[in-house]
């Protein structure tokens, strides 16, 4: 199975996207938080990174969303020692990507798939446009 | 100043994406993060969405974050009751739209203006096309 790992600078910010996505995947899809400095911090530890990747990195290959470009960098960096694993760091919006990523990977979707699933949550549409705006 | 409030199912998800968001902007920026049910579970709380909104609800108007669908609905349900409040909730992507609307209405921008920034955190990008597929 595909696992997922999430990259973000807030420690809250990374286990609550954990929290919702193995709800609604019941805890079938390995799913990795890794967020904020190792002091607690606000901020990216590429040492957690490694840890996280090493945690899931298994046949099918890892899905790494991010909060942002920062954090995906940290991830490229930390892959330039870790040769054999097969990630796609995604473009996906954080929570969005990882909760229907997570869905895909539950139904046994490959590493493309996951990733494909991941990147419709950018066109999510959470509110019909003309309920949208609400004016006095 | 434009408020921003977040919505999300999960009570850590919500106070990850005002942490970061209320870095981002040095804490200039009315934040409130409604998330989970009453009991601490997965869930939505229309009445802590009503609180949340009437305390920031200004004369600049508030703008809603949501992660999925259902907390959008909520968030209109309650809305039904408030006619006063100037209101926009959005379809952005929940943390890179919070980010990029706090930045937005820290200086000075309007609800209209804030909505548009939130939007584009559909088209982030976060990690190079070239760079993005990492294979064995």
């Amino acid at each position: 199975m595909v696992g997922i790992l999430i990259v973000a600078h807030s420690e809250r910010l990374a286990s609550g996207v954990k929290e919702f996505a193995e709800q609604a995947t019941h805890g079938q899809v390995p799913i990795v938080a890794v967020g904020g400095a190792v002091d607690g911090s606000l901020g990216i530890s590429p040492e957690a990174i490694r840890e996280g990747l090493r945690r899931i990195a298994g046949n099918d290959g890892v899905l790494v969303l991010v909060d942002f470009t920062s954090a995906a960098l940290s991830v490229e960096a930390v892959l330039e020692d870790e040769a054999s694993m097969r990630v796609v760091i995604s473009n996906a919006p954080l929570v969005e990507g990882a909760y229907l990523a997570a869905v895909e990977a539950s139904v046994g979707a490959t590493l493309e798939e996951a990733a494909a699933a991941a990147l419709r949550g950018r066109d999510l549409i959470k509110v019909q446009p003309d309920r949208r705006m609400r004016y006095q």
